[in-house]
Order: structure tokens, then C-alpha cells, then sequence
């Protein structure tokens, strides 16, 4: 390949000619690069996306930038994400086939992977903002927090193989402090990057008042930070969801790290809370029967998850916890220990579940649902319950809430009139 | 230096020549070689530990063995342990001055360790054996529990050393397993090294057939496995400790890890707990007295990790995790943040406190204060105390527990017939 040792981007104009001799994209794309066209088709916050298109079918080729796309180069940022989403994307891939593009190439010193080209999907957030039904939805997105979470924890793997990946995983520091700080930290004190719709100081004053939920807010960063339960995908929010009418798939992981078991599913969690607080402002006709469908979404959600959990737990657990030796073997079911972790997994999940729902309205990196209301007297009442159920959720996070107790809540808050 | 790059182990007959061109050793003991003299001393489980004595003073020369001394070469354990154990004690040396034996000289090819000789320190299990009393002992290992605790962790160190330091011991594989097995889950079924007392069957039956407990032991060995907050010992127990009347300092970290915070403090207290419930064995007229001092270290130890940390909180607290623009700079006090941590690590102490009590007299690697009791019928009735006690610790330590009420709970077992 032409693609020297030294970092450069791309560019439309340069790409053809700096990935010709890359076999799996001609494979992909088309032998004759003469016929390829290349389009730029990031929207995203922090890299380079191109689509190449040719006879043969398409591909995207996505490349790290050495800084903040959306800030700039006074931003800078590590390369090496290309690095850990080249590793996420494989593992995902391992543990729940079909759930994430294929790759097709990875260059670690152009920080840059050549994949699949999802075609008809498109981002999942939008679907939602424009009032569309994905059929399977929960369940392609419980099948994969479930088989990711489990598979890549002590439950499954040897305790080398374990091992290895928390320390491989570890080198990836810069990416995950961006959610320390951004979605941990800065919503509870007057963060430089902060922004917020006008209208909500009352709320923001009532979060940051409340010391109680601070100190379960810097619990749960302690947790994020500290335990190295699982492969976390790090950053699963709607906008790294693609789907179609019937398909789903998870993108973007340069997020990921060893994380608490709870973490993908309670940020997803949010996100579908976000789009059903956030549904008031974008459709009337069909309001209701489109924020029920949102809600079964977040149970069929749960209910999958649990049930992909539960069914791994008695088929592969073949690392070192909770062996059969303790349990099945002296004759004693193993389902009161399923369900104790089932139950920390859910509390950390609620938590990071209100939490995820604070920092998308008050730090940087707000999400469409909300954004795209012009309307802000309408965005910052919608927002407020949003930002009020989040901090119902951390402080009942260890009650032994389930998912549809959540529901419930976010119907009760939907109705309420906070501003 | 003349130790080569291939391991050979050390012998009495070939240490001087071998190690008479490392500088540090010379300096310690003597420059001419042909004054040294040298004896074995290790009466561990698993390395060859040397004396070296010479004219200017002595030092302690310590190998790792290819494999398990207690058990011969068909345990093999990797050499790296040496590396891993120069890594802890140059960080506990950092964390707690004065804690740990200086580290003259490290050769990682030979795994070897030379390091200060410490004079007239005795392990602290003989002594406590033996009825001695060993002044500011709760302070020297409290002091020591609560700085390595929190300067390992992320509450002070900065996430880009604390990462690389999580990353390095993840390294650390086979060492820890051993923690893993024999602690965690040998003594919970019929495991191959398993050994106990004969007349234990009927507690042994108790313990294997509470299969609540049982998910509580799993649980805390996930979270020995997966919560890295901060840098263990790994195996500290009154074998660990070396002390005179005045002075104790902490050896041998080779089991060192990322840990919970709360482990290091809980198996210390739970070989303090061995100790007084062994001594009805050991002594007749000074019983009482000597029990009494022996819960007094476990309440002023406790007190004193409380008090250590809760300092280093509000003097140290320079890492991510409750940072002052959430607490202090709003006028906000972190009180309850550091009542909140501390909750945490004491309900994870004393659950690995009942666990420890459990493996000393259930699996393999028993200890001495138990194992030196002849009369088998006594020892009997001394452990099953000490197991019961660490089933009630175990189930209760979720209750919010302290060190007074651990103390109450050690007086009213020791005064039970169980079996």
C-alpha cells in the first residue's frame, strides 16, 4: 500500500490514490480505482468518514483525527482511538456477530479503519426525532449489551485473556476522560464547555444543590473509573445506533475501556428516555402512540437483556466466578447469584442512566432530540422533566428499580410542568 | 555484575560469587566478598530468601523459584513475581516512607530482590503466638493500609499514572490466581488441596450448604477480580509483618494488584481475628489480657486507617474522583462523599475478612496460630469459632458494620461451644 509511515488525513482528493493498493477496499469496491468515488460523510464529533463508492458495492473508511473535530485543533487528541475502536470492533464482532460493521483494513499509523458501508441504514437519533418504528430494535440492542457485557467479563473469559485486555484496554486514556469529565463532572459545577437552554437555572441550581446526589454521581464515576467488569462499548447513545426498518447496528466504540457491566445498557436507556421526554415537540397526531412505542422499546430493552444474561449465565459460564464447583455441582442452583449480579448491574445501569440524562442537557455534546427544538421556552420545559427524572433515577438507582417501575416514572414526569 | 541474563537459582555456595559485583550489596555489607557470609532463611511458601552479613552490616537477598516451594516444581509459578514485588515495595516506599524494606538492587533476569535486613524485626505471627505486645502497631499498619489505599488510587493520582499502573500489574496473572482459588473458592467445595481439622466436618457442612453466603463470597471475589481501585499488598497477614516491640514493616507484595480498597485492611483484620481466637490454646494467666490488646489493635487499627484517610481526603485529594468544584468551591462540604467511600470499603472489608477467616483453616496455606495447636480436639473448637464468626462477618457486612461491633461479635463467639 502507498500509505507511508507517517500520519497524514485524508482528503476526497487524496484518498483513491493513497488507499489504491489496499486490497480489501478494491475487493469491496471495485478493482479499477478510476471508476471510485469518494464522498465526505462525517457528522460526527471527532474523526474524518468517507463513503467509496464503485462497481463492486461500497465502503467507508474512517480516520482519526489528532484533535477535536468539533472544537478544533485547540483540542487536541490521541490517534490511538483508531486503535481501540479497531480492538472494540473486532471483540464486538466476536461476541455478537453481526451486531457492528465488518472491517475490512486497519492502519494504525494513518489511525485509520476501511469497513462496511451499513446501506439502508441511517442514524438511529434521527429515526427517532422523525417519529419512525425500527422493528427489532430492543432486541438487536439488548442481544449485544448482554453478550458483550457477559463475554467479556470474568463470568466468560480466562483470567489471561481477561487480563490482557485490561491492560490493552487501559493505554486508552484521553478518550475515556472525555466522559469523566464531560458526563460525570462538569453538569455538576460551572464547567468552561457547559451550555444549557436558557430557562433551566432554577433546575441546574435544585442538581447542584442536592449533595446527596453529587456524592452518588461521583460513586458511579468511582465505578466508572474503577471497575474493569467488562468491555464497555463506552459511548452507546442513539447516535451510534444505525438501523433500518428491521436492522440495527453499533458503531463508533473508540470509547470503549473495561467498565461496569451496567454502563452501555443505562446510557441507551437515557438516550431512549431523551427521545421520549423530547417527542412532545416533534409530532402531535401521533404523539402518544409513538412515546408508547419509545417506552416498550426500554422494557422490551430490559427484558432482553435479562433474558440474553440469564441464558448465558447457564450455558457459558466458563470463567472463574461463581463456579459450578459452589453451586450446580454440591446440587445447589446458581439463580440467587444470576440474580444478585443481575441486580448490581441494574443499579449501576439506573444511575448512569440519570446521569447520561443530565450532561446531554448541560454540558457539551447536547443531543438532537432536544437541540433540534427551535422553540425554547417548549425545549427548556421538556428538558427539565428530562433533567429532574435523571435525578429520580440516581437517588432510587439502589431501590431495586426495573424497567418498567422507569417507565412508569417518565410517564408520571411527562405530565409535569416543572419550569 | 556476573549474574548473567539466563535465571539460575541462587545457592549458599554460589551467592558471593555471583553477586559480588553488584555495588549495593557491597556497600551494605562489606567490599571484600571473601568476609561475607551467608545463610538461608526463607521459611515461606514460595521463594529462596539469603542473609548476607559482612563487616559494614547485613542484607536480605531474595529469588523467586520457578515453582511453589511449599509444594515442589509441580506447581510452576512464573519468575515475574520478583518484577511485580519490586514494583509494589518501590511504590509503598513512595506512599507510606519507612513502611517496607529499602530495595537495594533488582535484577529481573535472575528475579531477584536484594534489600534491607531487617534487625531484630520477627514476623509478627510469632509474636503474636508467643503473647508478645508490639506498640503503635495498629498505627505503623493502619497508617500504612490507608495511604497505600488512597495514593494508589483514583482519588489521588492522575488517571494517566494510575492507568499505566493498572495496565502494568494486570501483567501480574498467576500470583493472584492463587488468591483467587484457594481464598475465594477452595474452601466453598471439595477442592484437591484442600485440608481442615477432623471434627470441622459439621461446620464445613454449614458453610457449603448456606447458599447465600455462598453468592456473597462470589461476589466479592468479582469485585477482587474486576474493582482495580487501587494498588493491594494482596496478601497481608501477620506473616507479612515484621515487627520489634516498637516497630512493624510490611513484606513481601508479591501478590500485589489493582484491588479494592477495602482488601488489604479486611485480611489484616482478619488474621488479628485468627489470633485471638487461637490463643486459648497458646496461654492460660495472661488470656484475657492478651485477647483484650489483640481486639485493641483491630479497633485502633481501624480507627487509624479512618482517620489516615479521611486526612488524606481533605489534604490529598488531587485525582479526579470528588473533585472540589462539585463539593468545596460550591460551599459544599465532601463529608458525606468520604463517609459514603469509607462505607463502601468497610462493607468490602469485613466480607473479605470472614472470607480469609475461612481459607486459613479450610483450604491450603494454613496458619500458624491454628496449625501449632497439638491438641487437635482443641483446635477444632478454636476454628469452628473462628469459621462461624466469619460466616456472621460475611452475611452481615453489608449492615454497616464497625470495628467496636466486630470486636463485640469476636467476644461473644469465643465464648461458644460450636461443635
Amino acid at each position: 500500500m502507498t500509505t507511508g509511515p507517517t500520519y497524514e488525513p485524508l482528503s476526497v482528493d487524496t484518498l483513491t490514490r493513497r488507499l489504491a493498493d489496499v486490497a480489501a477496499l478494491a475487493e469491496h469496491v471495485g478493482p479499477d480505482t478510476k471508476t471510485w468515488q469518494v464522498e465526505e460523510i462525517g457528522d460526527g464529533n471527532l474523526n474524518l468518514v468517507f463513503r467509496v463508492t464503485g462497481p463492486n458495492g461500497q465502503a467507508v473508511v474512517k480516520q482519526a483525527l489528532p484533535y477535536v473535530r468539533l472544537v478544533g485543533d485547540s483540542w487536541p487528541l490521541p490517534l490511538y482511538r483508531a486503535f481501540f475502536e479497531y480492538h472494540a470492533l473486532t471483540r464486538q464482532a466476536a461476541r455478537d456477530p453481526g451486531s457492528v460493521p465488518k472491517v475490512y483494513h486497519f492502519d494504525e499509523a494513518q489511525a485509520l479503519i476501511v469497513m462496511e458501508f451499513l446501506a439502508p441504514h441511517v442514524i438511529l437519533r434521527r429515526k427517532l426525532i422523525a417519529g419512525e418504528y425500527v422493528d427489532t430494535l430492543a432486541e438487536c440492542l439488548g442481544t449485544f449489551c448482554a453478550r458483550t457485557a457477559f463475554r467479556g467479563s470474568a463470568l466468560s473469559m480466562t483470567r489471561e485473556d481477561r487480563k490482557a485486555d485490561v491492560a490493552l484496554f487501559a493505554g486508552n486514556v484521553e478518550i475515556p476522560a472525555i466522559t469523566e469529565a464531560l458526563v460525570f463532572t462538569d453538569p455538576y459545577y460551572d464547567a468552561e464547555l457547559n451550555s444549557h437552554t436558557a430557562g433551566l437555572q432554577p433546575v441546574i441550581a435544585t442538581l447542584r444543590g442536592d449533595v446527596a446526589l453529587k456524592v452518588k454521581v461521583q460513586q458511579l464515576l468511582q465505578r466508572f473509573v474503577s471497575n474493569t467488569e467488562t468491555m464497555v462499548h463506552g459511548d452507546l447513545h442513539s447516535g451510534s445506533i444505525m438501523s433500518t426498518e428491521t436492522d440495527s447496528r453499533v458503531i463508533d466504540p473508540e470509547f470503549v475501556q473495561y467498565g461496569p457491566m451496567g454502563f452501555d445498557i443505562g446510557m441507551l436507556c437515557a438516550n431512549f428516555l431523551m427521545a421520549y421526554f423530547s417527542q412532545p415537540a416533534h409530532r402531535q397526531d401521533d404523539l402518544t402512540a409513538y412515546q408508547d412505542w419509545v417506552l416498550g422499546v426500554i422494557t422490551d430493552l430490559c427484558q432482553t437483556f435479562e433474558a440474553e444474561f440469564r441464558h448465558l449465565w447457564q450455558t457459558e459460564r466458563t470463567g472463574i466466578l461463581y463456579p459450578a464447583a459452589v453451586f450446580e455441582d454440591q446440587g445447589h442452583d446458581s439463580t440467587l447469584a444470576c440474580d444478585a449480579v443481575l441486580a448490581d448491574i441494574w443499579r449501576d445501569a439506573w444511575a448512569f442512566c440519570g446521569i447520561e440524562m443530565h450532561r446531554r442537557c448541560l454540558s457539551l455534546a447536547h443531543n438532537a432530540d432536544f437541540e433540534d427544538i427551535a422553540d425554547t421556552t417548549l425545549r427548556a420545559a421538556l428538558e427539565a422533566r428530562n433533567l429532574m427524572m435523571g435525578a429520580a433515577l440516581i437517588h432510587a438507582a439502589d431501590t431495586g428499580l426495573d424497567a418498567q417501575a422507569v417507565c412508569a416514572m417518565a410517564r408520571e414526569f411527562n405530565g409535569k410542568d416543572i419550569l
